[in-house]
């Protein structure tokens, strides 16, 4: 293991970064966190997320210092590391703390910040002009999906799957609409307009999926609905997409066993990827 | 800090029992755990713990060794610390172990599993003799409660919203019925029969819940029924009472503003308390 870890304001070395046993994140998944990239050493959407991630933490009763300090100090600390310039991904995680073990949290705790850059790990070219196949789950998670905590049990057990059936990603089912995929949002494309489902309390409301709502789609004179989508409608919709961090703007081809319209990575669909990467200064292969 | 830790087969002690940050436990609550009660030293259910671990461990596709093994392991364990001939208190926690992170876990990873001996801190005489209150919230966690995972988020968030209001507890309901509480199980007493929610999905089938079950009702000569309990009939039943490792046979006297029966502990659930307390060979103040 080599590079550097941001631990609480102090830059430390990769093999120090320990956490305690009894540190809540470990014993209780009691915690958030996000995941930013940057682009030629250039953060996209930085604020939207370090905003995102106060939020999350308030609305699990931890205290973070100002999202102004949290980018001021992310952009300190890649700069410390060898993705000073280089196109990375930032993994920030936040805990409640150290406490001897309990259900109920002492007030006033110390919360924990972690910071640790890697390499922003693409999907292969061939995912973005080909298209991936997803399968369908029902959804297993708890009713505060808005939080972006790191109790991503059921999370991780869903993309597994997703993954053994040689697919890219499992798009979730509650009641018989779809909310969202493992680790990404979900987009139809129904008469050239684009749907997605409601940021409810079901869905985490994605960066990437609000970039598309309100600035790529706007900008593609496309019209945006956020309304729920059935599971059928689903099977019988002519283009699909994923949003997400590292999942960028992903079409989907193929939904379990079923070909998505005829196959192809549709127009609208095309259209929004190459306006991501435009926007995102992403260079492919540098 | 003090003491021993067990971790994956050593004993270390306990300024040095860390976690690497990118084990699965801290970054995605990928783990199980367990909690055991050791009276005098003896351990009380601690085969049926173990066969849990494993059980709950196999359910998120974690291979443990046989439960004979941890136990044997647990029981050398806790000769090793200061608990050897005490009342102690046992945690157990399983990861999945450390990967670089990415939510679909590589297949073959080698679990780290973790012990931590520590008082019992029972809860004082006077929760026992006189009752306790609870409140009730919705069940807002996932759909497979029965797997004792560590994604405790909402668990935690419940019993501090407990805490906050005054109560011992917080019972959770889905759907206008109850399903437990943040770390127990709960009975009602009906015209001397013992109900308790079946073990669904929705809630984890403690082993103090199974030792009433199983153990002591019949031993006392009363009825058990394992059926749905509405909200409305936990609100106007005359007993209640939680069941948990540490929290043992727990009376409750109040429900949210609302006193249970006379507001005294019960008949019945008096007697279950007592036979509880001689099958542990639990002594008060030894």
């Amino acid at each position: 293991m080599s590079g550097k870890i941001y631990y609480n304001g102090n830059i430390v070395d990769r093999e120090n970064a320990k956490v305690d046993i009894e540190d809540r994140g470990y014993q209780f998944a009691d915690g958030v966190y996000e995941v930013v990239a940057f682009y030629h050493g250039e953060p996209f959407t930085l604020n939207e997320h370090m905003e995102r991630l106060v939020f999350s933490a308030s609305e699990i009763d931890i205290e973070l210092p100002p999202a102004e300090i949290l980018i001021k100090e992310a952009k300190n600390y890649i700069k410390e590391t060898e993705y000073a310039d280089k196109n990375a991904k930032l993994y920030v995680q936040v805990s409640r703390g150290v406490a001897s073990r309990s259900h109920a949290y002492p007030d006033g705790m110390e919360p924990i910040i972690i910071m640790k850059a890697g390499p922003l790990d693409p999907n292969p070219e061939k995912y973005f002009q080909e298209g991936v196949k997803i399968i369908t789950l029902p959804d297993e998670r708890w009713s505060r999906c808005y939080i972006k905590s790191i109790a991503l049990l059921p999370n991780i057990l869903a993309k597994k799957k997703a993954k053994k059936a040689g697919a890219y990603e499992a798009i979730m089912t509650r009641d018989g609409f779809i909310t969202e995929g493992s680790s990404s949002n979900i987009f139809i494309v129904e008469d050239e307009t684009i749907i997605t489902p409601p940021a409810t309390n079901y869905i985490l409301n994605g960066i990437t999926r609000q970039t598309v709502i309100n600035r790529l789609a706007p900008e593609l004179n496309y019209e945006v609905k956020e309304e729920s989508i059935p599971y059928y409608t689903l099977l019988n919709t002519d283009q699909v997409f994923l949003t997400g961090t590292t999942t960028e703007i992903m079409p989907v081809v193929q939904i379990n066993d079923k070909v998505v319209g005829n196959g192809k990575v549709g127009k609208e669909t095309k259209e929004i990827f190459e306006a991501f990467r435009e926007l995102t200064g992403f260079v492919r292969g540098k």
